[in-house]
């Protein structure tokens, strides 16, 4: 397997557009994406377990209901959650894109992200559908990128290409986070697109699994978005024998999109809102996967220790207050942790005590603007890792007036 | 029921002191406090959840054993948690103490509160303890609430007086807060003193439901304290009747208890780490008063929204985002959200939906420092407050740098 450049568009037969319609103010900042196969794909999605949810996550279920879709259209700068008419507009959405486009209404996934509760009106999508449509290129996978993002800055675009069958594969994908994100068995916005030939079921069952241990391993402020989705289409132009089992091939095919989620994981943290820093954590030796899901995800979730990581403050207190709120099993006189970057490694705490170390060393390490944080529990054999950004100023100044 | 002027010595027969003793590096702030009865006392505590705990609660828990107290001894700068040898200085303090008063070592609570995972030396008690003991008396309440303080910008201090059997009683208390301040069944620093006349059984069970209502639902931060512990000495120098079961006394006695625990609920949320401002989420018409608790602290524990309050940002959409996540039954096509504060209350959400609402008045309410959030969910008969402040530049200050 190896990385490529080309985000949605690297799979075969997938094109890609994004443009400025109006939704958002500022004009340089594109704000309407369409990602199209040439072909019908098998495609699933999963979505935000916040019982608030925006009106395109109910459309876009009902679509999916066969499992089957050739497009994904998505708006930033408006979420469309909570207006009173938010399905109707949905809805108008996917009929005006399936005109332009000439395929089934029912083939299309549709998202929004942006403002919660602002009315969005159908008029920029009538007015640029056919523009946004003429656009569309194997190339602009970058266009539909900027097109999703909200508070991000940067781009958060990923391909891989390997082989199943002697056939070359891809996998290509795109995201936006940047705030409210605290997955919950569901995920951000993220878009990925494969040319692997895949059933329904296995493509369903590989995605749940994949992002169990990716997307909802990420958090930048603990608020779980009314607007969080992954969605996947496969359009199987690779032509390798569809997979149809959990074989050989749905392990390559797992591990490729591991790679993908994973990588859309770690940038979506290390550009949450305000961050300067990405935050890993590792726990290793727990006594079920889940204990060590739950420590990891409560120390990067924890608002002081994320504080004090901007502040380069080696405060491994507030790492042993986070595992020991968390509901998780261990044993407290066994945990060691240790903190790293670039810069080295130290070990600040040991059988659940302080462990001595030179304050020098560890603002060194803490300098640096990827931080790993590692828990050794030594209480079973299960591991899990979460990411997080530090909490900062910025992250105050962004969310103080944000619909301004 | 009226308040009154004197904290923790507004009971009868409690003397109080506060000292300097070197634990903290600014010589004019104090670091060592002390409340001792003059008799007996029935006494009981609620305790920090968090599976780390500082070694004081171990140690305080033993002593509390048989329901009988005399003092509390509490130092801040260091929260003696995470240490080797934690048990064996908090014992030390205990021993110290009680030879200074020629009390009995197990009728001493003990409490501290500072950074985890600092060695905490003995000598500044040894040193001082004379001092301190020396220094006890009938008003010096105040400077034993400057003793517990670590961040905190205002000291919280409560009394009331009101009749049991024609018996004038007491309730006072002092508290600490701040920072790591999110109680689970248990709350930040705060002691308690009453010269009511009870029996252990009813101390313990009145101090559970009101501790439930008042410090369970206040949140600064989301993080649990290694340290919380609200403690409770009731000495019976008013002279009421022994309070022995759940009549009308018992109620005048818990209706008093609420006043003083609300009382400082609010203060520890409106001076949370960074605050500027009080937000007070009242949810009513649940299906149940655990239902209407789950949401109304989410709300008040929601960064997007604690950073919007900051702002002045009528962002009503990341109340409902809260209430999406959090795990409590209701109808979202029924919920109903207002803003209130001194300049008057505006309607910002119907059945789920935006409700129009004037920008200029939005920015008059939330200009004022204490804010109130009204979440109807015409779902049921059943009601919860919740406490929090909002998110700031400064909380990110504070913590970014704690420990220097």
């Amino acid at each position: 397997m190896k990385e490529i450049q080309g985000g949605v568009c690297a799979p075969l037969g997938f094109k890609a557009a994004g443009i400025h319609c109006g939704i958002r103010k500022n004009k340089s900042k594109k704000d309407l994406a369409l990602i199209v196969s040439d072909v019908m794909c098998h495609a699933t999605s999963t979505y935000t377990l916040n019982k608030v949810k925006g009106a395109p996550i109910v459309v876009t279920k009902q679509h999916l209901q066969n499992g089957e879709a050739k497009a994904i259209i998505c708006n930033s700068g408006n979420a469309n959650t909570c207006n009173p008419d938010g399905e109707d507009i949905a809805n108008a959405v996917c009929h005006l894109c399936a005109e332009a486009l000439k395929i089934d209404v029912n083939d299309i996934i549709v998202a929004s992200t942006g403002v919660i509760g602002q009315p969005l009106s159908i008029q920029p999508f009538e007015k640029h559908m056919q523009e946004l449509v003429n656009s569309l290129d194997y190339q602009k996978s970058s266009d539909a990128c900027e097109g999703i993002m909200t508070t991000d800055t940067v781009k958060k675009e990923y391909a891989v290409e390997f082989e199943i069958d002697n056939k070359i594969c891809h996998i290509g994908a795109i995201a936006k986070g940047s705030g409210m994100i605290h997955p919950h068995m569901a995920t951000m916005l993220a878009f990925v697109t494969t040319d692997v030939a895949i059933s329904k079921d296995m493509l369903n069952e590989v995605v749940h699994e994949v992002v169990d241990d990716t997307f909802n391993m990420v958090s930048v402020d603990g608020d779980t978005s009314t607007n969080d989705m992954l969605s996947v289409m496969a359009n199987g132009l690779a032509q390798n024998n569809e997979i149809i089992q959990k074989d050989k091939n749905y392990q390559i095919f797992k591990q490729a999109l591991m790679f993908i989620c994973t990588s859309l994981s770690k940038a979506i943290a290390k550009d949450g809102e305000g961050a300067t820093k990405l935050l890993t954590c590792q726990v290793i030796n727990a006594q079920s996967v889940n204990d060590a899901k739950v420590i990891a995800k409560s120390v990067i979730t924890s608002s002081l220790f994320k504080a004090a990581m901007f502040g380069r403050d080696a405060n491994w207190g507030r790492i042993l207050c986070a595992i020991g709120y968390s509901e998780a099993n261990y044993d407290v006189n066994k945990i060691e942790v240790s903190l790293a970057s670039t810069q080295g490694q130290i070990c600040v705490c040991q059988n659940g005590r302080g462990y001595p170390f030179s304050e020098e060393k560890a603002l060194e390490i803490l300098s640096e603007d990827e931080i790993e944080i590692f828990i050794n529990l030594y209480d079973g054999d299960f591991q899990a890792t979460a990411w997080g950004c530090d909490l900062t100023y910025d992250y105050v100044k962004i969310n103080g007036d944000y619909r301004t």
